[in-house]
């Protein structure tokens, strides 16, 4: 397999999450790659996700359908880009599955711009270290995403991740 | 390794070039892997390709810069999503090196509509089963590509590859 490539973070066009979580890496990944688990911590409450496809492969689909405390359902879709078991998972918005380009986002919010994800997760003594790395085309996407809550949104994300998988 | 996605062409999506050459795969993949190769090829004479970066990765660098015989030059930057050693390679100019979502394509012909390539690499016999499909994200893009002489401008290619491959 060929080596991965490093990720370098730019301030001006990237958002990052990195934190400590005291569950175990495989879990982590466990909650990440599975719709089952994913659904129940993916949208920070009282958002809630629907549904979710999960075809584990650089080019198959990640789908999810989120859901606003009215009822109005957003979905998204995406494409794996690279998965290293448990280590790194990579997707983008601008790729739908099989690689093909996306036609133009809808007027969503949840997808009004477009960016590639990157999870890192290293054995951190009995837990994980977490990173998520988001990337984006220009400084406009990076704000956009930024004032939507990014940081606010992941890490609640992350809380219920932390409480999904102690409950596994 | 994770298993690979089968690519289903789309017909109103998707630009096909299939064909049998009669030279070893390994020396086709080396032509598309070796940015010294690479340019001997890559561009139908007239045309010639004047530089070329590889970082043979997935989200490494794919760049090339064509010139037309009028001397003007048309840079193009991608990244590589899946490469499997003699066998298939892919990538797409709506990502930038690191998968960074590309900024709109500058007004230039060889860079007016996304794409993703996959190049698929058989062995027939003492020869190759070639096979280049180009995936869109719509039937504009598809067409704009026929237009600007796909066929025409992949076949040549494929034939100064076979003949720069004889020659190695």
């Amino acid at each position: 397999m060929t080596r991965s490539i490093f990720h370098q973070p730019d301030p001006k066009l990237d958002l990052v999450l990195e934190r400590i979580v005291d569950v175990p890496r495989e879990l982590v990944w466990m909650a990440w790659t599975t719709p089952e688990h994913l659904k129940k911590w993916f949208t920070p409450v009282p958002w809630t996700t629907v549904d979710c496809e999960i075809d584990l492969r650089p080019g198959g689909i990640f789908r999810t359908v989120m859901r606003s405390p009215e009822g109005q359902e957003f979905p998204s879709v995406g494409c794996y880009l690279e998965i290293v078991n448990t280590e790194k998972l990579v997707w983008t918005n601008v790729l739908a599955p099989g690689y093909r380009p996306s036609r133009p986002p809808a007027a969503m919010p949840c997808d009004t711009f477009s960016f590639t994800a990157v999870i890192s997760l290293e054995p951190h003594g009995n837990g994980t270290k977490y990173a998520a790395l988001v990337i984006h085309g220009d400084e406009e996407a990076r704000k956009k995403h930024e004032e939507m809550g990014f940081h606010d949104g992941w890490g609640t994300a992350l809380d219920q991740l932390v409480a999904v998988v102690k409950k596994m």
